[in-house]
């Protein structure tokens, strides 16, 4: 099996949670392809979420096929990459799992505690019908969350297990930074005051200085700058001007 | 390294997220240490949480130490079990990636949606000043989300992928089973109308057969019998009157 045979199924139109396994994909310089980009994006993934013989159907997208094995949810994705490609993640096993868990805690503090801030009540209900809703669950977001995650990230960077240079875990970088930069990024885009705030108090600077070193790297700045990368709208990161607070 | 060295550190006087793990050492009838049942519980957590030179500081408990290795987050965990406990999971790549995909998707449904159905809007305040959103919430899950991932998990039980007996996947128990059975004990705890009208409906038959078949392990059986396990309180699954709807 190539690594040509990894297909990404996800939603068009946003870079969303699909992005977490784009942004893998891209580091580490494999080709794939991307229902993002194929004009019979929704057939596909109705189909492959039906599941097949040798796989169980699949509750929602992202879902990655990779030859005959087609598999669901964000986090087992991205491990799955960091099993399969080579310079996503240790092979050995307590780095494994201490990465994995790294990358868990990234998508919970950046990511669905995020979508949470403009669906608070009722995710299947327009944003529209739980405004003051988002407002408060933003409020707490902003005010509570999301300095404790980035304390925790500071923290994890200044123990000796980062080891040398940016990043998180061993010295060298892995799925959980990737994560953690794109899970920031959404953040810089839903609440940019409240990111620049966080930035410029300096509590955070191992946090930063990692997003910033992820944004350097030359396969994930030529992603960035390409067409196949997709502006953020109405995904989990969303701008509302009334929720971007302080 | 013996399975004694299992050590649970979570909170006492809740299930809570600590229970998905405690399940599956009860299951496999492995001997752990509880941090629950400990007099020094809360100094021991703090501790643990912090890190030292071979495990990164984690977010929060659930975590689990075997030997020198010390891991945070509940999936991480249950999959660490899977691969070191034996009769958890299979140890083979597809099997391994799609049983650990059915336990995300089941603390997702039975788990992490459940908590926010008494903290949507602020989880560091009292459910007291968020009983309005509470009630919002708990009827968009009872309504929308429970079904939703009830009839995911049927479909997921009617699948050939599924083998025979009550599994959700390759004919044998898993972890993951394991999961939705106490995911769906805990939902049956804070929305006992709720449930009891979904098995009713003969719906979701594959789904309660398998709730069931956990319940009659003798393990089970025993350990829910047994002092080591702790009621309901305050934790995840908590049980509002106002908010046993149907």
């Amino acid at each position: 099996m190539s690594n040509a045979d990894f297909h990404l199924i996800y939603w068009p139109g946003i870079p969303g949670r699909g992005e977490f396994v784009r942004i893998a994909l891209e580091e580490a310089g494999v080709a794939y392809k991307d229902t993002a980009h194929q004009a019979d994006c929704m057939s596909v993934m109705q189909s492959e979420l039906a599941g097949d013989d040798g796989n169980p159907p699949a509750f929602a997208v992202p879902a990655l096929r990779h030859g005959d094995l087609l598999i669901s949810q964000t986090s087992n994705i991205l491990q799955y990459l960091g099993e399969v490609v080579a310079g996503l993640a240790p092979a050995e096993v307590p780095g494994r799992y201490h990465v994995h868990a790294l990358a868990l805690t990234a998508l919970d503090g950046f990511s669905n505690e995020v979508h949470d801030t403009h669906h608070p009540v009722d995710i299947s209900a327009y944003y529209d019908d739980q405004k003051a809703e988002a407002l408060r669950r933003a409020r707490a977001y902003v005010g509570g969350r999301l300095p404790k995650f980035l304390a925790h990230f500071e923290s994890v960077l200044a123990a000796p297990t980062s080891g040398a240079g940016p990043w998180l875990y061993g010295g060298r970088l892995t799925y959980a930074d990737l994560t953690l930069y794109h899970g920031l990024d959404g953040v810089h885009f839903a609440f940019p005051k409240a990111v620049a705030k966080a930035r410029e108090s300096g509590k955070y600077g191992r946090v930063f200085a990692l997003y910033d070193a992820v944004r350097e790297r030359p396969n994930i700045k030529a992603y960035l700058a390409s067409e196949r990368r997709q502006k953020y709208s109405d995904g989990i990161f969303r701008y509302y001007p009334e929720l971007d607070i302080v």
